[in-house]
């Protein structure tokens, strides 16, 4: 396996740092340090700390799996829980201390830096399109207990996602990600009796 | 009108400063600066930035009417509505730009201070414990859509409410708090022909 290039052994570091330390807890030598890399090395690569935290959203994104909302053999609602359990590993691998990147950025630097805060409501754009196609998908097909329209559960959903991981990371613990997936349910699962005395949500 | 001390002169400027730019970007000279205070005041009524944060916290929660939960003459649903609408008002004040001091203090010192990662954790479990009895109390009366726990739900809400305001400092903007009321009534209002057709959230 040929090495990382130092530019990506930069944007490794920087992922990490950036995550569990928020980016004003991260100084430059504190990347190079964890990348291993002279500290002069960062400006061969990156104009600043904002550009390379663009960069590492981007990583983040990829991470993340998004493609699994858009395969069609599994019912939308199944992919759309997978998906979600699949995050809930992600944080919890890390103890819930870090939280979720994007929402840590926007929580942090939509008033210092509006560069990141669109870049951060970009990447919740798209993922919240992939969801709301998989919600119309699931609302099509009678799949779906909720009523409410898929664009907006869908942006929802992302926020109530991101309110827990959020929690998560303030109580260290995986109960905020466990009450997400319980209503998570209820909005989702259409009763096996509807119609009669069992469709509420 | 007797003139606000000096301790509460730095409280009023130390909320004003951590609200808008953070803890980190809120430096004790421009605290000072903020309450037209000498920079040698700060000393004198607080030991550091962090016992001071814990202390804007307690005055942020008293601001947040959360005594509107408990009144017991209208309904509980339009209680919680009602509060959550008050809260709505209090972030479009400031152009959605400043979001909710504890998600924000949650995100941003999680990691750096355990003092102020507890305090924010202690705030919410208040809230969500009053949010808790306010939808038992309308699951009693069956005026509550949604058959979830009530102490699961309210621990929901608080965090998708979290996640929302989060949302709308990044966007800056009140629609995921527009969203955050659809999905709130689809799982709270009981449909007027329920056990009929209709009975789905």
């Amino acid at each position: 396996m040929p090495r990382p290039s130092m530019r990506e052994q930069l944007i490794e570091a920087a992922s990490d740092r950036f995550h569990e330390h928020g980016f004003n807890g991260s100084g430059i030598k504190d990347i190079t340090d964890t990348a291993g890399t002279p500290k002069g090395s960062f400006y061969n690569h990156f104009d600043s700390k904002e550009s390379m935290a663009v960069e590492v959203m981007s990583r983040y994104a990829h991470g993340r799996q998004m493609r699994m909302l858009t395969a069609t053999a599994t019912p939308a609602v199944e992919r759309i829980r997978v998906h979600f359990e699949y995050l809930s590993k992600d944080l919890q691998q890390y103890g819930y201390a870090r939280g979720c990147l994007f929402g840590n950025f926007g929580a942090e630097l939509s008033t210092q830096s509006p560069v990141i805060r669109e870049e951060v409501a970009r990447r919740l754009a798209v993922w919240e399109s992939l969801l709301a196609a998989a919600l119309g998908e699931a609302q099509e097909a009678g799949a779906l207990a909720s009523r409410v329209d898929g664009a907006v559960l869908a942006r929802f959903l992302v926020d109530a996602w991101e309110g827990a991981a959020l929690r998560a990371k303030i109580t260290r613990s995986g109960a905020p990600l466990d009450d997400f997936f319980t209503v998570f349910d209820s909005l989702t699962t259409v009763p096996p009796a509807a119609g009669a005395d069992s469709g509420k949500a």
